[in-house]
């Protein structure tokens, strides 16, 4: 994977179970929250000072994925019904080959849109729909710093590269 | 089991420690929030593919649990005292046999309307009260995918029973 | 114990760490919210039922404890710096023989408070310090079910008492 | 190290990951709240009465870290993109010499400024970056009562000094 690895441009990720442990918390209103990783946060800067970007993708309508990715500085795809197609459209607008791009989720609505992309990376408490055709499963769970220890694997096989 | 869980056509479920961990996050003004998880969002949508209504009853009377099922887009029954008398009147109402209602619960207080069901199915964090008469425990704990692991139980069989 | 047990007539309870898992949770505008567990809520009632009162002693001054005692319906005194002293007048205002109180606390600032009662319970995760005088260390920790526990405990001393 | 934890006059702190799990609950105005410990609040004031100070510095720039602080009566220096320099500056400033300092963080943004410090501690789920260099790791993970047990340690020092 050392090659895939370092040609990667682009980290397409899912939110919740994620960035997030897959847990919403609801108030009496209806209002959503959710728990985020401070590791992930500085994972995006990491990634970007690399000349990766990053862009979320989620089935969800509400403003807490928007938000989280305003305070990240990073593109945000939201109420996506059908991410394949979503992948694809991003790809050919942005000029980007799949093979350069890693994608990252968590579950079944993940599988087609994670079978185009050049590295499948899935966190340890994924279920097993996708887990089985990862190329990476994070150690973390997800919402506990999985971008962080993928920005982790990038960075040590570019020095590896480099050496 | 497999000839149950091809004939269910209900699924009732409790609330709290079920789609939930049990806990309830309390403010200063006294106003609550719970977690749930995206995964059971996801599994009520399946379950609504196969045919499958869910029917949420809970003795707490707060909005949470209503916003929750207004998302979710499926009938809440709140303020439950006595969720076996409400299981009936349910059953009957739409006329639903017993045997084909599964139904979840974690504690003491759905024993009575457990014990009505066709499946009985609780939380692996479930109180050993009704932990002792389940037909099926689920692997996740209350809050982290109980209704989803049910789900996927239900696709398996009907798969299965078309093989 | 089972004499102990079966003559509590009263359970004093610290509020965090044993009704929380100690943690706080605070927002930009300083605002604190706690999990509480809804199986402690049913215990409460079940205790009434048995002729046990609960009483909540916390040496924090904000509204998250009075909100959920509110909920509980359970006396709360708050704002408490020397619990000893509280659990003292308390004794003496109602007329409750010190045997005949069951302390839980989780923290060095329950200790003295906690010597003078007839039962002292810790939750699993209580400090040292108070862990090594306790009567019963409840398998539940802090914020998932302690009193719960208790109630269960009460309960099947009761019956083996009629037995 | 008995010598050099019983000379410790100040404590400097990073916040997340330290005195929370490192995670942040955001809402859907992108409003942000964290889970802080009860037993962290208490250590403050046992530091206090020892005559050790505690300071929290951290990179984020949001009012949940400086409401914390307040409440705790901390100074707290927010916004800090070189905590190395900050530490130099605070050490100058306020005359405190290096090896008196003790220095408590969790990951890479850390690691110079823990390299100036008498005292290295990092909680016990901290990046490997810097749990290496650490002369004191503790047995809690970020957020559930790191500086309780470092005052517990401090505490327990200085006893051993006067025997």
């Amino acid at each position: 994977m050392e090659r895939e690895w370092s040609s990667i441009e682009l980290i397409i990720s899912d939110f919740d179970g994620v960035m997030t442990d897959n847990r919403v918390l609801v108030d009496e209103a209806g209002k959503e929250s959710v728990f985020v990783s401070r590791a992930d946060g500085q994972a995006v800067h990491l990634l970007r000072s690399m000349g990766i970007d990053v862009v979320i993708i989620s089935s969800e309508t509400n403003g807490v994925v928007g938000r989280r990715a305003d305070k990240l500085k990073v593109k945000c795809i939201q109420s996506v019904s059908d991410k394949k197609e979503c992948v694809k459209k991003y790809s050919e607008e942005n000029g980007i080959l799949f093979k350069k791009i890693a994608y990252v989720g968590n579950d079944i609505n993940d599988y087609a849109a994670m079978q185009l992309c050049g590295i499948k990376i899935v966190p340890n408490d994924a279920y097993e729909e996708v887990k089985h055709i990862a190329d990476y499963i994070t150690q973390a769970k997800g919402g506990y710093g999985v971008i962080r220890e993928i920005a982790d694997v990038v960075k040590r096989n570019r020095r590896h590269n480099f050496e």
